[in-house]
């Protein structure tokens, strides 16, 4: 048994030293030195090569290095026979609910307005409605959009949780399906999407969203790039309807030379570091969910790839 | 029995339908329009001029228009036998908690280095510890001192409150008086001073105590501007011992237009708006205690002048 293994990135002894601790063995292979590829049957990847996993016949499970998939399933080759385990880590979400936190109070409180004084010597204060009159919907309620619905909720936001299937929350208004949409949207005073990039949430949000939210709402992007419209928000932006967005992850990946959105002055650009990978602790997740496969168990999540997530 | 209201910038609106819908009347008297001086028993003031509360004779209560109440006990002829009320606003709690959660977010997560990387066209991301690595110190355990405590350590921040009394927070390391200082401050990648300004606070962070501070961290001051020696704060700054500061106080506001705070790269300056007074719920508040002591009890929170809060 051999586990294949690729992340540029890597930190590779804290891999190593966790496959070994969780009793996974330690022959690691990776693309360029493979070995015999019958031995492979697990595979623990971040963008793998394109036609490079197909190249393994007897691969059980694969692990995705982060929450998404998309960096696997993007392969038109990638062998779809096999069950892709993504990663579950409360860092990661954590990390995510954070980032929502920030951003959100960022908007709410008119930091970036400050900013601007600043530059200008202008000492101006900005009066901004009570935390409960500022209204905050998340698109996705998997575990991240539900912990920062909560997180939200402790801090008096009114929030709108909206996900495909009904959910429920404590203290939260939860909405689900296609028909909710407007409602989730035009009382979106600051729209957080964390949606994962499915056929169906591909441009969800585009001019007809943005056109329904209040005027001066903002926006928050940190599922996937793709979700966004590009040309609609920045009409949005340049129309005042959408005061200002957080984007963190983009179509392309960095984020283009020439993107318009690098020198707009209503947008914020993050290098999708909202919630990267903590290492350490997805080592750990990963080579316990390998152990538990070796000894017959089921690794866990598994996506269901009708759903993308 | 009338009431004295000064406060430049109030919605009076708000504050007269208080008092009627307390019970306290509708004789309220300004600065410039006293009526007979004999008459105000209370009064309600932000920034009274120097001299003016001493005309009133049969004063009972002054109600500060916000937490702190130097700028009433700045004028040397405040008439000193008259007890203070402060002002204790839910509002005024969250608002401070979300001022500073927001600041030690945008410090941790480095979102200041992304807006330069912006301008840059930069897409580069930066590793941060994790938030249980991530040690907050905060000065001031007072309400709100203790909420933004409570509210750090449920973000998973090892969190330490110094206070001049010994407190106990559940989750929180609380330290007591001037020989813990030290163990406070070292440890502390990111300080927050919420001190109220008294003798034993003013230039409390100055050279001694940033040179104690781990290297690259941050400062957030959103308690009083002259609990900072701004000199010793910017030589700080410029040599990297702290990174960056968040500074809403400062010795003199508006701050001056030369002040070199408004033009170092280091540092983000907000207008004293971290928890500007709800207007609506300060009136009800001060309208409930005015009505109590009208009605033979006492007002509260009292300041104790010897502690100075």
């Amino acid at each position: 048994m051999a586990i294949l293994f690729h992340w540029g990135d890597a930190i590779l002894e804290y891999w190593h030293r966790a496959f070994e601790a969780a009793g996974c063995g330690t022959d690691i292979r990776t693309f360029d030195a493979p070995g015999n590829h019958a031995d492979v049957e697990f595979a623990v990847v971040w963008a793998p090569p394109a036609g490079g996993l197909k190249a393994f016949p007897n691969l059980k499970y694969i692990f995705s290095i982060g929450a998404g998939v998309t960096h696997i399933t993007l392969d038109p080759e990638w062998p779809s026979q096999v069950p892709i385990v993504r990663l579950q880590d409360r860092h990661l979400v954590l990390d995510m609910s954070c980032h929502i936190i920030h951003w959100v109070l960022h908007f709410h409180r008119f930091y970036a307005r400050y900013a601007r004084q600043q530059a200008a010597n202008q000492w101006l204060r900005h009066r901004y409605p009570e935390n409960s009159e500022r209204r905050v919907s998340i698109l996705g309620l998997g575990q991240t959009g539900q912990d920062a619905c909560i997180r939200l909720r402790d801090l008096e936001f009114p929030v709108t949780g909206w996900a495909r299937t009904p959910k429920s929350i404590e203290g939260v208004r939860c909405l689900a399906g296609d028909a909710a949409l407007d409602a989730v949207v035009s009382g979106a005073d600051i729209l957080v999407n964390l949606l994962p990039l499915t056929e169906s949430t591909a441009n969800i949000l585009n001019a007809s969203i943005f056109d329904r939210m209040p005027e001066g709402s903002f926006v928050i992007n940190c599922g996937r790039g793709s979700s966004i419209n590009d040309s609609d928000l920045l009409a949005a932006l340049d129309s005042g309807r959408i005061e200002a967005a957080a984007l963190d992850v983009f179509r392309e990946e960095p984020l283009p030379k020439d993107s318009p959105f690098w020198r707009h002055p209503a947008v914020s650009v993050t290098p999708h570091s909202a919630a990267p990978t903590n290492e350490r602790s997805a080592a750990e997740f990963i080579a316990a969910q390998i152990r538990l496969g070796m000894d017959g168990g089921t690794p866990a999540p598994i996506v269901d790839l009708e759903r993308g997530y």
